[in-house]
């Protein structure tokens, strides 16, 4: 391990954290928010000095020794740094007095979960809620991902940026936009600001300014925090059908954005994952929505209801308009399904994501078919292109692992004695970054009242989750802190 | 696909079931049963003139055309054509009123599941009791391993018995514990039979012979159906932790006890699925038992219902001493933990298997290895020996195809609209072969009151659980049924 590489990394990012926090102490200061403006002052200061402190233990840095394990440390220390010290504002404001549930809610903020220890955020400071819905933003899109949309061509070995995305990046395979990486991520921030500025607008006709960019950021990021206490439930048909088709468009693969930008809006058409997400998005929708019709009010609100509810939950976003944990077994099945599936890959959203589901299933028939007739040869294909068994070998050991984490994690949460229910949902609501389950971790409950073992294990979920499990395992692996 | 064979295949089965099925009869006619004894007649006679019939449509038969997917098939449809013709005697002597409910039972009962539909058990006719027992003795050995034990040597191509053996034995390899199939197959029951007499006879100190043979077919075939309404609570603790040591011990993978024989009891204490298998259980009885300990009862109470309950469930066996259905969380989890993880590899037990939940976890941890420093190689072994890549291979295919069966049959279940606890755990101790589950499904609840689909959809899950997937899906592939 190259421990210099790995300190001069962490401090990079306290100090990229240290600017983005910038802007909610401005706020802070501007709407006369005394308790969070000194707790904002105080972060600001422990980040700079542990920044310092880790540059100086970076002296001497031998800036090529730099592999996979380097960028898998990188991506798991960063995300648990960032969650460490993104918690200190809550912490030190008193306004979430206990550190592991501010932990927990810092963590499930750049995880971009979405699930909450409050009961209440409306008595929270605004400060605070504008800071707890900009973790989801920068998450979202990836913090190692921005450093490496500022790092100038050049300055590192191509190592260092291509293992730091591969750890950090979700989905199956790195597809590089194009040939360098910093532009790939340039272009990448750039859609993604694009996209939401263009809701906050969309939100701003029709709800206060703050609030648009609170939610635009939980939408962009596919978070879930919500700045009042009934979720979006409170706010006009209008907002709830702009966010729904937010929620769906973050969810996409973003490569498709830039290909319509260059113009090539047919292979947008026929991509497979796409086709899924679309179809799955659809029909979860139409179905939920015809089933919960019966039970009151016009078409259209049941409509609204279920196509926002299949959006929020498919894109991992978890935002809810009524309390779906009163809704009928079948569309919680549903809910469920979308959960474990989630999003596309290189989108902001969690999950297994869509073209996971679709290359094990894919995978499966091939080696049945190898099983039933032995010698013939099926090749796995996705858009018509063979998939390499390197991408195979790669999906089936996440399989593994996603399995065996959600058994153990599962098996732990349930010392805490709460329901069936609500220990499995709450363990794959955390480890898919959804937010919401069912049972007392439902969209109008909260995670509160764990125990703290229980908060650590969905913790490690969350970022097990985010950053799809290979870096934070590899922290666990002996292999990964042996000096070489 | 060799049609003829499949054919000739079919009715040997329907000619063993036959045979198997006349004890019951005369049973039925001691007894004075006069609708069963009807019932049992009138069954025989469609058994036998089916048998016919497929003998029939087999002349002409190649019987070297015989590979992997005629194996499969074969499996597949003669697990399908037991349930269907076992299902008989309860339809027609209208103790069971609906046949898809006596098809259920008995699907039940052939893949060693125990899964009930009944609320009531003791006011079935004995007979019947007898054959819905015996049925869990036939089916935990498996009846193609039966056919092939019968099978005198070198009547067939060894495709034949290997394909076969390959398809029904349990666990990610087939072990030959002897070089010739037929005679590994008949050294396999003699172990069996040889177990289930040691038991009869140790139950039959303190309680009826004609239950002491029923619960000794339950045990041996690791089944779950009981001859009274409150499982085994009702019998003495003698009597409950002899059924104890038994369930652990039809558990434990045969080959063990070959090898006990052949006096090499080193090679046993050191099997690694052994060692975890017995681990595992000592540990959750432990633990659950100190949990509940708390509730009520002396020490020995206790720990009498904890160990009964983790072999019962890890065996996949599914008897009930209490019902754990209102024990404390963390022992429904645990329990949960032990259905999925099922009994060893080469058992009559059922669930995913010790040894694949260690290979999965070794074969994880070598692909970490590889992520974190590619080019090392790290391989997987199992007492010593590497793991063929082929094994890891099956092992990966099991692992996707059991996921998704998983979830689409979780779906399926909540149309019904059952809560999630009920429809998740009667998934899972379904396709794990359990039987018991909690909600609605617990140890003193029933499957009656699901839906014709959902009953379908276990029925499904029942027999790929218990055929380790393969053969099961094969059915639904079209490269399965095309002319070569």
């Amino acid at each position: 391990m190259n421990y210099k590489s790995l300190s001069r990394f962490t401090a990079l990012i306290l100090l990229i954290e240290a600017a983005l926090m910038s802007p909610a102490l401005i706020l802070a200061i501007v709407f006369h928010e005394p308790r969070s403006t000194a707790a904002y002052l105080e972060t600001l200061a422990i980040i700079l000095i542990l920044s310092g402190l880790f540059f100086l233990l970076s002296r001497g840095e031998k800036a090529d020794d730099f592999y996979e394990k380097e960028g898998l440390a990188c991506a798991g220390i960063s995300w648990i740094v960032l969650g460490l010290t993104g918690a200190l504002p809550f912490f030190l404001s008193r306004e979430i007095p206990a550190f592991i549930d501010a932990f927990f809610e810092t963590v499930s903020g750049f995880t971009t979960t979405g699930a909450s220890i409050l009961s209440e955020v409306e008595s929270l400071d605004k400060s605070l809620l504008y800071w707890r819905s900009f973790t989801h933003w920068i998450g979202g899109m990836g913090v190692l991902v921005f450093l490496l949309a500022l790092v100038p061509r050049g300055t590192r070995g191509s190592g260092f940026t291509m293992h730091i995305l591969r750890a950090e990046s979700p989905g199956p395979d790195v597809g590089k936009l194009v040939p360098q990486i910093g532009r790939t991520a340039r272009i990448l921030y750039l859609i993604y600001i694009a996209l939401t500025a263009l809701d906050v607008i969309l939100l701003s006709f029709d709800m206060p300014l703050f609030d648009a960019f609170c939610i635009a950021f939980g939408t962009a990021g596919t978070g879930g925090f919500a700045v009042t206490n009934a979720g979006l439930g409170g706010y006009s048909p209008y907002i709830q059908w702009v966010t729904t088709l937010f929620m769906f468009l973050f969810g996409v693969n973003f490569s498709c954005y830039y290909l319509l930008l260059r113009r090539q809006p047919r292979s947008v058409l026929k991509d497979e994952e796409l086709r899924f997400y679309f179809l799955t998005f659809f029909l979860s929708g139409l179905i939920m929505g015809l089933v919960i019709h019966p039970a009151g009010g016009n078409l259209e609100e049941s409509m609204r209801a279920s196509y926002f509810q299949a959006a929020s939950i498919m894109s991992t976003t978890g935002f809810a308009t009524v309390d779906f944990n009163l809704w009928p077994s079948v569309t919680k099945g549903i809910l469920i399904f979308l959960t474990i599936l989630g999003a596309s890959a290189g989108s902001t959203g969690g999950g297994m994501k869509c073209i996971r589901i679709q290359l094990i299933f894919k995978d499966l028939r091939s080696n049945l078919k190898r099983m039933i007739r032995p010698g013939r040869i099926s090749l796995v294909r996705n858009n018509g292109r063979p998939v390499s068994d390197n991408v195979l070998e790669n999906l089936r050991t996440y399989l593994s692992a996603y399995v065996l984490i959600a058994l153990i994690s599962f098996l732990l949460l349930t010392i805490d004695g709460k329901d069936l229910t609500t220990s499995v949902t709450a363990m794959l609501a955390c480890f898919n970054n959804v937010g919401p389950g069912f049972g007392e971790v439902g969209p109008m409950g909260n995670f509160g009242s764990f125990s703290v073992l229980s908060k650590l294990v969905l913790i490690f979920d969350m970022l097990a989750g985010r950053l799809e499990i290979f870096p934070i395992i590899a922290l666990l692996s002996r292999t990964t802190w042996k000096h070489d």
